[in-house]
C-alpha cells in the first residue's frame, strides 16, 4: 500500500508533463540525438551556431540575447564546445585556453547566465567526455576541460537556486563519430548517440543532481 | 639474493643524489613544509612573489625570466595558486577567469615553458586540493580548477618529453591553516603540512608518474 501511494506521488510530480528545453548544440552528432529522444514528449528549442536559435557559447552577450528571445525554460541540455588537440610538445598557454573559453566556460556561462530562465526545479546538463578518465595523444586540453566541468558540476549542484538540479553526461567515443577519430582512439569501445542521449533523458526527467553520468 | 641486487639497484640509481629542486609558493604554508622536507636532502631554489627568486606564476614572461635565472634543474614543485572563493550566486564568468588564469593556467604554464629547463627524467609536482572530490558552499571556482589541474597531469604524463614525470598532490585541510577555513570545512579532518609534503618527496624521489597523490 505504501508501495502504491508513492508510484502515484512520482506520476504527479510532471513526469508526464510536457517541458520545454532548449538544447545548444543540436545539430551536432549527440545534439541531434538528444533532441531525437527528449523530443518524443517534450517541445526542444534548438540552439546552436547553424540553428534556428543562432547561440555562441563563447560569447556571453549571444547567451543572454538567446535566453531573452526564449523566455521561460524547464531545462538546459549543453552538447557543444571545442578545445584544441594537439601533441603536448607543441601546445602552449594560448592553445589551452581556446578549450577553457569555450568549452569549460561556454558551458558553465549557459548555467551561470541560464539560472535566471529556467524554472524552480528546472535542470542543467552538461557534457565532457571520455578525455576525463582516460588519455590519448594530443588529448590534454581536453583532459584538463573535462576534469574541471565535472567538478564544477558536482560542485555547483549544492549552491544551485530554486531546487535547480545540474548534472553532466561523461560519453564515450560516439560510434557515429567513430570514422572521424578512430586513430587516436584505436580500441576504445564505442557507444551509440541514442545509448548517449539517454543519460540526458535521464537526467532531464530524472530528480538526481551533481552527477556525472558515464556512457561508455 | 635476488632482494638484495635489487636494493643496491635503487641505491645506485640516483636515490642519494642531491638534485636541484625549484619549489614555487615556497613561502606558504605547504611550500615552507615542503622546502623543511626535500631540503633535508636537496638543494633547494625557493621561488614565489616574496622568494628569493620572484615569480609571479600568472605571467608567463616572469615564469621564463625565473627559469633564465636558475639553469638547469631536476625537479620543480608548485605550491601557489590563487581562486575566487563566493557563492555560486555571486559567481560570473569573470570570477571563475581568476582561478583558471591563476592557479590553472599558471601550474600549467609552470610545466610547458619549464620543461625545457629540467633535464632528462627530471620531474613536476603540482597541487590541486581535496575540492577537486568533496564540495563546500563557495567551493565551485576551486573545485573546477582542481579537478582540471588533476586530469591535465594524468593526461600529461603521456606525453612529457624526455622521460619528464608529472605528478599532483591533492591535499585535505591542512593543520597550520585550519584556523582560516575553519567554518567553511566544518566536519572536515585535517592533515599536518609535514605530511603532505611526504607526498611531494614521493613525487620527486619516487619513479611514478600521472599519479593523483591525495593526502587526507
Amino acid at each position: 500500500m505504501r508501495w502504491r501511494v508513492r508510484l502515484l506521488d512520482c506520476e504527479s510530480n510532471g513526469k508526464e508533463t510536457e517541458m520545454k528545453i532548449l538544447v545548444v548544440g543540436a545539430s551536432g552528432v549527440i545534439g541531434s540525438a538528444v533532441v531525437a529522444e527528449l523530443g518524443k514528449r517534450h517541445d526542444i528549442v534548438a540552439a546552436g551556431r547553424s540553428a534556428s536559435v543562432r547561440l555562441d557559447i563563447s560569447d556571453g552577450a549571444s547567451i543572454k540575447a538567446a535566453y531573452e528571445k526564449i523566455g521561460r525554460l524547464d531545462a538546459v541540455v549543453v552538447a557543444a564546445g571545442s578545445v584544441k588537440f594537439a601533441p603536448l610538445a607543441q601546445m602552449h598557454a594560448a592553445d589551452y585556453e581556446v578549450g577553457l573559453m569555450n568549452k569549460l566556460m561556454g558551458q558553465v556561462n549557459l548555467v551561470l547566465i541560464g539560472r535566471d530562465y529556467v524554472r524552480e526545479g528546472g535542470s542543467f546538463t552538461l557534457t565532457s567526455g571520455i578525455l576525463d578518465s582516460e588519455f590519448i595523444r594530443g588529448g590534454t586540453s581536453a583532459s584538463m576541460v573535462n576534469g574541471g566541468l565535472n567538478t564544477f558540476v558536482m560542485a555547483a549542484a549544492i549552491e544551485m537556486p530554486r531546487g535547480q538540479r545540474i548534472n553532466i553526461v561523461s560519453p564515450g567515443v560516439v560510434a557515429e563519430s567513430q570514422d572521424d577519430y578512430e586513430s587516436d582512439f584505436r580500441g576504445f569501445e564505442t557507444v551509440p548517440a541514442a545509448r548517449v542521449a539517454r543519460a540526458f533523458a535521464k537526467s532531464v526527467e530524472g530528480a538526481q543532481t551533481g552527477q556525472v553520468y558515464r556512457v561508455v
